[in-house]
């Protein structure tokens, strides 16, 4: 996630910066070329233009409205995480008489977090978990297809193991579901792109748009065409980018959802409320992204 | 569900391919018959063409976003029936103590969204049951009109035979009528398309404005009449194909809702739980393809 | 609910037929009156119109998105009463263990699901509850405001004097809750139109709109002014009819949520999962349409 | 609530009448300058009033939509009062074995909903709690700050005294605490009101465009400016003032979500339940509006 | 947050002002520079100036709509912690036999939500808690990374304290669960603001398209140019102004959800359930303003 402050304009021109160059050497080409050759024939008036563009930003503002959406409820699942994780600690504490099984309980639960994370940036977890769990069961982690889901499965069985009075288990089966809908409900992000057409198409008529601008423009903005149609190719490309940055937040890339944040944090939460002594602080802004 | 990397232009050519080339035809034939005939009384100005331009976008923006509502919603779904399924084999596993129940109550689980999957498909699920249920079962499930709800309700039985504490079995309860939700939200979409008005009107009114657009923008146009005109057209007819193809994600078609992957990975996330060795292995792409 | 294939082009002029004649002979009479009295002092240019048309389309752009989410809403909850209905009676044939209870809780939930229907259509519901409540019963039903409410509340006496397990029995108060939340949000449909501002203006403004249409257009578009003016008429008085249509989602019109459809279909799943021999069908459309 | 049927032209006219006549009349002015003065130096083109209209669309619609999801949201918490009304009478009655407490409690509601009607319309409750609860608990509620939260406190102990089995006590406490959500999320709706800058900015711009609009317009529309700008300012106005009509919800004005009504509708439905000869009778529209 | 009848124009000017005087600034300047050079190599004409506009309008009306759906979530989510918070007080008295431990539990979480409220204002919450927790859990308090969850978590170890019935000790750790959830969506909303790729490219381009505008009108607009270029830049500033404000809800500035106000009438509530004699007033505005 980049934070706040860091996006000036010179970032946004490193970040639609080569097809702009592109752009500006097609503009300047298009003018030169109507000044030079002085093609009568040419005449390629404003509105197709106007229209193209309505056109184009019908995809654009659809396509980002979505990623961004994607984005948040990205976020927003893993904001559930961090309550149901909360929840599970405080419970596990609370309403399990057995102090030893509580605490197994939260620290495979940092453990599942740890795992989760690493399998939606399709991460190897074994050096994560080694420390975390034990060698039998991380031998036996890596035969199942999804390693987060199985570690959660045992969890379940601890804290049936901890013979709760049967309310109190069904409490805990309660926060357990919980945790497996948010874990399902990022898989599900992951593991569907945004459909293709309002992925792909998106670039090929905005690219095409911009193709097509400075001719559409020459014949009216004359020497000025480089600049008008490049400071309007600018906000389409743009518009064009920021969709792609959103709509895959697990990509470990500089717009991901900051999953290493969030899980340290979690592991700081979980290790506080069972009062030990840990030492571990919130993860750190690296040139003003937060991972 | 079309996999990233496929849509390249030639594949959105041949999508929208055969309405294309007609649409160039008759850009065609009117830009030659208004420099042959030069007929001075055809001067359809450019104006209503920009208004309908606008009026046509509000319905294929509304159809886009509703259509993709629609699919995401229906892949939500899935994605609730994948995290219930979990729950439902974890509770099964982890909440009662008869292991041989809890393998029944998976397996049979296993049945019904293979069954889900067929019935939303409209194909005959008694290949898929054979091998899962018992021959006496899938003879009574030919005379009942809801093959799935059918499996689940006996399932809930099997539950039940299970004689869990009234507390987890009103835990199971719950999760079984979470995945009735899930079933019924996914025949809600099947069942209901987009009403007709949303669906055949933005049809009509693209086609038409199809037709329009040569008309309008042939006088300032020029020659240059088929390249606008074309281009404009294309935008606007891939605006309404993505919605078409959008609008009903069951239909066994390459833009459906990955059904078949879904449902395999369920199978082996029950079965890896279940500690199985099972040799099963996810879906993989065919043309990059997921189906 | 009007199923796909039938809205052909006939339909829609049907559809918007009348308004369209009359909007013609207008168009029609404002191109001849320009063209024989020769108005110099007529001169309503273009720019209004444009104006008018962007204002025009936001009032029709947010009426149909809102009366297509209450269409939608009426429709979900409707899957939400398929679904708690399949959940009700799951439940009590496998956590009641009086399976004589269980029949007569599932027969009164049909009678229930068919009281509502009525209910909401405004139709007396004494013929459909002859045969399946007792005269006594119906006898007093006469004199409640809510009918199906009533009936839903003996339901649940019938629950309770079949004296399951207080859990179970608490089971059942949620759903006999759910039941009652979907019930009343179809009523607050029912009872709430959308707000006159957001009902009556837009068709006001609309026809005013379609009035001014061919006096802005007729300078610039001569003769062609009825095609021009009437087409873009056709788009927005469409536009209009379809927020119409779908604003009241019970009112037995052809646009109505399929609520036979739905309630036959709750009653063949739950009579199936009795396992009785019914003999009910699908309800069947007549002339394309669903009721 | 503006009942259907009631919102004629002149309705409209009455609502937006006072600006309109004023719009008119600068309207008119500026157009007799126009041609009086003949000023060759106010050239006021037409592109800037597009831009600006545009913009001030972007606004209004933005309100707009926001002022309608605020309406919508009053009405559907109301709704799920009214659900939660019918489940708490329904589960008084089937799940109590004392009689006497379950008419206590629905009465305590009925007392409770009409309380909370008066506590958002900020109007005494004293005569109308005068009848429905003990003298002294009446005293003592005139020295709290949200009588309608005390009046519900009260009611849940008088459920705990009737001493359920612990599991309905807690079906129950869920039912309450369903109460107290609808009733906090109207006390939100009703403290919170549309940020000023979303309410007082559309109502500046608007007037603000009002008045630039004939100067936009005078040099091309000529004698018909008044016409074209009323027109077009009628639009915009009635625009705003949608939104600043359902904004605010709970005002005691005409567009208020019928609280009378919904609170007469819950004390029928609670009164037909506990089968109580009451010869209450739904709430009339006044005048076409329902209160 | 600004109650209404405070933002009137002056107060909009003072909003925007700084901006607005060097856009008119540099509008004279363009104005004079294309009246007193004449420069006939200068012809920006008006098309991109419309494009732009189009384009810039997508940015700031997108992000409008997500700033104030932050503002309005974030508002929602604190109506959740007046919901659950009640619910807590109420259950504590209706469910608990120990009015002792109902007192206490009651009053730990009046610290709680104010520790909340510094927690999310980044102030030190030890002056607020000194008075209402015991000096030995404040001190342990300063060695945990999140004040309020602590809190919560030891309230949870009171409850289970009271040792009520399993299935009541359930109920409030559903209510507990509640509260974290309200609790970590408000974190999620301060420590996740909108990417920057929406945060700061509306700003520079608003800007951008301020500056460009006076070069696009000033041929057509001549002297009336400032007045033209100013109205319409203001409204895009203050369109881009209105998004910055609302985005970020707790950053104790005037635009604020009003943390102070809401914690303050949750502690009335909760004293008045208690039937404390308490003297607190609920928060009064600040010159229009409610903290």
């Amino acid at each position: 996630m980049i934070l706040p402050g860091r996006a000036h304009l010179g970032h946004i021109l490193h970040y639609v910066g080569k097809p702009l160059i592109w752009l500006l050497a097609w503009d300047i080409a298009v003018t030169a070329f109507w000044y030079l050759v002085d093609p009568v024939w040419l005449e390629f008036p404003a509105l197709p233009v106007t229209l193209l563009g309505s056109a184009v930003a019908v995809y654009l503002s659809f396509r980002n409205t979505t990623a961004y959406a994607r984005w948040w409820e990205a976020r927003t699942l893993w904001g559930a995480m961090v309550n149901t994780s909360r929840t599970l600690a405080r419970d596990a504490l609370t309403l399990l008489s057995d102090r030893d099984a509580a605490t197994a309980i939260i620290h495979r639960h940092i453990a599942y977090v740890h795992a989760l994370r690493l399998h939606l940036r399709r991460q190897a977890p074994w050096d994560e978990l080694a420390g975390r769990l034990s060698a039998d069961e991380v031998e036996r982690l890596r035969s199942v297809a999804n390693v987060p889901n199985a570690i959660h499965t045992r969890t379940a069985a601890t804290v049936s193991a901890a013979r709760p009075d049967p309310i109190l288990l069904a409490t805990f089966a309660r926060t357990m579901s919980d945790i497996s809908n948010a874990q399902g409900g990022m898989e599900r992000i992951k593991n569907t792109p945004l459909p293709q057409q309002y992925s792909a198409y998106p670039a090929i008529f905005t690219h095409g748009f911009c193709l097509l601008l400075p001719l559409g423009l020459v014949e009216t903005l004359g020497l000025y065409t480089p600049l008008g149609s490049t400071v309007a190719g600018f906000l389409f490309l743009a518009l064009l980018q920021i969709g792609n940055d959103m709509q895959n937040p697990f990509e470990n890339r500089e717009d991901d959802v900051p999953l290493t944040t969030l899980t340290r944090g979690i592991e700081i939460d979980l290790r506080d409320t069972l009062g030990e002594t840990h030492g571990l602080q919130p993860v750190q802004p690296v040139d003003g992204i937060l991972w």
